[in-house]
This record gives structure tokens, C-alpha cells and sequence, in this order.
């Protein structure tokens, strides 16, 4: 049972919460831990707002715990660090993702795949080590393990890098898992949202020709013109779907809502990949967590 | 539009074929192709009897054209050879799988994988370059272009081997493109008949554990004693299930019936790759036939 959020921290902090599924944030005064030996503390500048945030807040996922102080794309200036911390001095630029904490014990943290760990602790939503809830960069000052923290070049804007932190690293990571990152090779990327639109740019950063494939025609200039995608395809357009098939090495699908895959895997060539990479809310909750987060794959 | 079986044919032949929907055979007389310069004649000895082929039969995926002699697990001995045929003599043991031909200008053919091209025929109920319907290994003599002649070796036994020339290459192939053969992994086998016993077999001869999952519990013996498996699991068993979690690098689910993903995906471990094999007959036709042919993969 996780202790509340105000009680046992010497520090006080102040975020924004929702205390109960109305999708309302309040202000909140809470409170951060006094910075460990290995912990980083910073001031919080900018935090990404994601569509999971939204879930966790209304209780989506059937898992949250009142108050949630929301925020996984934290990024800041670091204001104190712990004596053993040796990557980090005070004034670096830093972020936190989705995790910050976890089990160092199981075969995926042994694998560096920390990520996967059934016991990885979520930066806000969870319980952390010392049994008090973790929360969010919805807030001004955020303490979290050096190992959980990441050094911001500084020639990237905190700004603008800080949905690297989760929206990025979530299709960054399969475009390299899966190999297609090749110059010359050619994706679609599904849905033009939070993680499509990054996945545009990294795709075109990586000289990989990029189709956008949506349901809204009225995406299309922003596509092409603002991100630079190659072509773009309406999928509700049998022809314009037809004319694209088995032309893609690999499709990232960012699409939360449900939505049929066979067309998808039409427009793929052979051993093409359709990774999903989306988590729905009205998937079954059987599946395990690690395997919602993970994304999904698809080889034909 | 495909002449019929009867016509245009130099040699006789007699065969067992389908000429309706009614899932019965009948002794039927047709003709093969006299021996081209790159064609194997060959005594037909054995052939597999598929699911596919029953699919074939009653035209449960719409596309059979009767008269229709089935099968293509074909197993002899060269009883002639064109002046061109290279690597094949008269008495040779051996074999045709699935297809007889492709376009060999696509993406697919020059990259070795003629076993997705668009164009390529079927052994049986297809076109064949000249115009005639193709027919199967239901038959007495069968005619084929060297390059879709497999030579089986002398230790091999024709009855046998048939079945690997579709069930086997069905399930060796994902097993080594998906990298699933390393001794000491532990893959799953989702469903004990054609295809999953021959998985079972290749995966024991590659050093791999394997564990059985099946809907029916009556199938735990032949598992364990006679295949080799090393466990077994009844699909409808939570527990058992439960038990299994996060424990496999890999399934290799054969079942053509529709049935539930979510539970298989939980046995694997991260990254572990579910493949599956089977073409179910209640697929969406839009789903191209090479993706049908070629089964998936999820990566979670």
C-alpha cells in the first residue's frame, strides 16, 4: 500500500493532480524525497503531455490511484545531485521518461531491457522502493535516480526534445529494432499524432522515404509540407490504398482507436514489417502490461 | 483461361480428382506435358495428403477450378530428364512441393523469394506457362521444370519425407529465419497435427525445449512419448497457462481455426516472437494470397 503523496518527504514540491476521473487537474502541494546518494534533483522547466497521461488520469487502465500528479516527458536543469552520482552536476540539462525505477533482478534487467522488468517502477502512478506513490512532471521539481535520468545535449531545445522521452524513444526504438532505418527503404507511418508525426522526422533524418497513411485527408499538407513525409495516403481511399500495395518495407501503426490491420499488411513487401506500437484502452487486460508497453509486431 | 486436364497433352496420365464441392475423389484420366529440355519426369510413389488440399477440394477459399487432382507433397523416381536438366539423372529420388513456376522478373524472385511472387503456380488447380491446368500428386506421373524438383537424399525415405515438402518447409523456415533453432531455447507448439508435429520434431533436432500447447488433453502422450516434447500445456487450463508464463522465446502456433492470440503472447518472454503458420479459411479475401501463404510473426 503506497503511502499518500503529502506524507513522508522532507521537500515540498507543487504540481497539478487529478483526484478522481473527471479529467479535472487541480493544484497540489506534495512532497519530494531528500536527494540520495545516487539521485539527481532538478528543477522541472517542461513536460510533455501524452495520450497515456490522458488515460491514467480518467482511470482508463482501471489501475490509477487518486492523487496522480501526471508527467513522463520531464525535462529541467539539475539544481542538486547525491555523492555518488557520477554522470550529473548541477546545472546539466536532464529529462525523465516513463520509468524510474526497477527489480535489477529478473533476466530482462539482465538483458538491459530494464524496460520490459514486470517490476519497473512508472515515473508517476507507482509505488516507488520506499513504499510512496511516484509522481509526474506536472509538477516543479522532480527527484529521480541517476540511472533513470538522461543527459540533454545541449545543443537540443528542452523544449522540443522533451517528448523524445517517451513519444520518441517509442518509435525511434523499433525503427532500429526492426532494421529500418536504411536509406532508400520506404515506410508507411499510421496516424499523424503524438508518436506519427516524430516517427516522420526520424524516419527522414535516418534517409528513409516515409508515406503517411491516415483517415483524414486534411492532414495531408502538414504531412508533406510541415514534416516532409514523401507521399501521403488517405486509408479510407480504396485506390489511393491499392496503388500503395507492396511497396513498404515496414509500417509503424500509431493508432490508439481500434482499427482493422489487413489493409495494412497489403501495402506491405514481402518479410515487411507492421509494428504497433500503440496501447488501446479496450484491449483485454489479460495481457500483460509489459506486453502493452512493448509494442506489437507484424511479419508477413 | 486454362485449357482442360484432358487436352493438349501428349502422355496419359491417371490421377484421383475432385470435380465438385462434395469433397469426394474420382479416378480420373488426364494427361502431363511431354518432358521439356529443362523438365523431370518422375514415377509419382507417395504423396502428403494436406488440410490445404481439402480446402482445395471443396473450394472453401473460392478459387478452385474442377476438375482438380490435389496434392503437393509429390515424391518418386526420375523416369526422364530434358537436355538441359543439370543436376538431375534418371532414378533419382524426388520431390515437388507446393509450386511449379513464377514470373522470375519481380522484387520477390530476384531476391529468392519466388515463394512470394505474385505469379507464381500451384502444382495444382493453377495455370501453367502454356496455358493448361496444373495438376497434383494424386496421381500416377508428374512433369516439372528442374528448378521446382527437389533431390532427395538416398537416406531420406520417399514416405516419409513427402510431408516435408510443404508441413516441413512450412515450419523449418520460420524456425531459422526468426533465429528460433539455438540450442537451449525453449519454443511453444500451438497444436499437435500436420504441421505442429513436424515442428516438434525440428525443434528437438536442433537442441530446442519444446513445449506442446494444445486444446486437447488426449494429445499429452503422443507429445511427450512419441514426438519427444519436453512439456505439454492445455490451452483451456488457466493455471497450466499461468504456470507457462514468460517462459518462451518463441510459438509456433499451427491451428487454423480462429482462436485467441492474448494468451499465447503472455507466454513469451520479451521479444519473443509468435508465428503463425496457418491459412485459416475465414481470412478476409482482400488479404493478398502471398501474405496468406507466408504466415505472421508478432514480436512483443
Amino acid at each position: 500500500m503506497a503511502k499518500s503523496a503529502e506524507q513522508g518527504h522532507p521537500n515540498q514540491a507543487f504540481g497539478w493532480a487529478a483526484t478522481d476521473t473527471s479529467g479535472v487537474l487541480s493544484p497540489f502541494k506534495f512532497s519530494r524525497r531528500a536527494t540520495g546518494e545516487k539521485d539527481v534533483r532538478f528543477k522541472v522547466l517542461y513536460c510533455g503531455i501524452r495520450h497515456s497521461d490522458l488515460h491514467m488520469i480518467k482511470n482508463e487502465w482501471g489501475k490509477s490511484r487518486y492523487p496522480i500528479v501526471p508527467g513522463h516527458e520531464v525535462v529541467g536543469i539539475v539544481t542538486e545531485v547525491g555523492s555518488k552520482v557520477e554522470k550529473l552536476k548541477v546545472g546539466d540539462k536532464v529529462g525523465v521518461g516513463c520509468f524510474v525505477g526497477a527489480c535489477h533482478s529478473c533476466d530482462d534487467c539482465a538483458n538491459d531491457l530494464e524496460n520490459y522488468c514486470p517490476k519497473k517502477i512508472y515515473t508517476y502512478g507507482d509505488t516507488y522502493y520506499d513504499g510512496t506513490a511516484t509522481q509526474g512532471g506536472y509538477s516543479d521539481v522532480m527527484v529521480a535516480e541517476e540511472r533513470y535520468v538522461i543527459h540533454f545535449p545541449d545543443n537540443l531545445p528542452l523544449d522540443g526534445g522533451a517528448p523524445l522521452l517517451c513519444a520518441g524513444i517509442t518509435v525511434y526504438s523499433p525503427l532500429k529494432y526492426f532494421e529500418l532505418t536504411k536509406p532508400g527503404m520506404h515506410i508507411g507511418v499510421v496516424g499523424l499524432g503524438g508518436l506519427g508525426h516524430v516517427a516522420v522526422k526520424f524516419a527522414k533524418a535516418f534517409g528513409v522515404k516515409v508515406t503517411v497513411i491516415s483517415t483524414s485527408p486534411g492532414k495531408k499538407e502538414e504531412a508533406l509540407e510541415r514534416l516532409g513525409a514523401d507521399s501521403f495516403v488517405v486509408s479510407r481511399d480504396p485506390d489511393q490504398m491499392r496503388a500503395a500495395m507492396g511497396t513498404m518495407d515496414g509500417i509503424i501503426d500509431t493508432v490508439f482507436a481500434a482499427h482493422p490491420l489487413l489493409p495494412l499488411i497489403g501495402l506491405l513487401k514481402s518479410h515487411g514489417k507492421l509494428i504497433l506500437v500503440a496501447a488501446p484502452i479496450d484491449r483485454p487486460i489479460e495481457l500483460p502490461v509489459y506486453a502493452l508497453m512493448s509494442g506489437f509486431y507484424l511479419d508477413i
